[in-house]
């Protein structure tokens, strides 16, 4: 019996794995409608509480979401998503501050050795939509161009671990950044520090590209301090 | 029927919730089994079916195993633990030498600012015995105690989320650490450049902390590289 019990779990552990990798891969996309259950019944050979077990349990990992009288929708296109954006949700802003130093300015060093000229095409375009958006005073435009500013860099490192653990740290970040650009304007916008940053990858200069970084979070630290320096003092 | 539902959903939610805090806590401490079912159902106010979807969600977050006929352990101190060891598994040493890069630099940097006494003891400790597992050849011993000297040093860096991220991407490196020592010996330790980031956090000096982290990681790297430059070349 015992034996029959580790078989059955590690069915529907094999499930989750391989709808999971569906997710991974993109072939069930974010946001897409799953296959209905009879369907997947008979793709994967499997019982209907198997199934559900894995569905649940993808549901519960945050991959999925499951609306009544519908169907189930993806969620999330990776576990490490929902569960690294949960802990970062509970750091404080200066903690989250450091990590993102630590991931940008490792993405710089490796950007500015391995970025194509699409990579920089679309820095140099990110750079140039964040500026025009703060100059219009759109600050939730800006912040989208900021967080898609620093993926393109991440993305030129061509690391995928720093890009997944990029990925779902920004997205936490996000929100905070609309909330201080919107109460003190361009003041907060460290565009010198940008620019310089875009120019070190494009000339492929390491070292400027990683001093850039360096004083960008610098100047965000500083400034969130001055504001007040607590989660409290901006929301 | 739709609101009952809901209700329901975000009721095992909650538990897992609740379930999720008792574990990260270490109220739960790891390896340690949990309160019997009825016991649970009593404290939590909650029907069996609740708690035992609640108690599965954490079995597939890996945060939790049950042995038949026993009980249910604590197996995991974090979600983000099996989640990130996972993405890690599927990274080439390379990549995850570069995450190691940023995150290392990132506590080699906040260390040599926050570090207290306590710290400074328990990092010099690790590499005295790191000095002398090497000098006696025990690689596994030697892998020990150069995780728990970079692991120490992370935890002087006083940033939550920076420990909670490295310590699960350690957990997967170790073994690649061990096998690439025993294939190469003392060569392939960085020894200077580990005093040097030693001395540096002491002397709270940022600058060389940094500059020791780069040269070992970059030391690493090329050690790699000329080992062969792929996995399957270590194993």
């Amino acid at each position: 019996m015992n034996l029959r019990k580790t078989t059955k779990r590690s069915l529907t552990e094999q499930i989750v794995d391989q709808l999971e990798q569906l997710i991974e891969t993109g072939e069930w996309p974010l946001g897409s409608k799953i296959p209905p259950e009879p369907e997947l019944m008979g793709q994967l050979e499997v019982s209907r509480n198997t199934l559900r077990e894995a569905i649940k349990a993808l549901t519960h990992a945050g991959l999925l979401k499951t609306r009544q009288g519908d169907g189930t929708y993806v969620s999330a296109s990776s576990s490490l998503g929902p569960v690294l954006q949960k802990r970062v949700n509970k750091t404080d802003y200066i903690q989250s501050l450091e990590v993102r130093h630590a991931l940008e300015r490792e993405a710089a060093y490796l950007a500015a050795n391995n970025r194509t000229e699409s990579d920089i095409e679309q820095i140099r375009l990110c750079f140039q939509c964040q500026n025009e958006a703060i100059q219009n005073g759109q600050y939730e435009d800006f912040a989208d161009w900021d967080v898609a500013f620093h993926k393109a860099i991440v993305a030129a490192s061509k690391n995928g671990l720093l890009m997944d653990l990029y990925e779902h740290i920004t997205d936490a970040l996000k929100e905070m950044v609309t909330k201080i650009t919107a109460k003190t304007g361009d003041a907060y916008y460290c565009k010198d520090t940008h620019e310089q940053l875009l120019n070190a990858i494009v000339e492929q200069d390491q070292v400027r590209a990683v001093d850039a970084v360096h004083h960008y979070i610098e100047e965000s630290k500083q400034h969130f301090i001055q504001l007040g320096g607590s989660m409290n003092e901006i929301n």
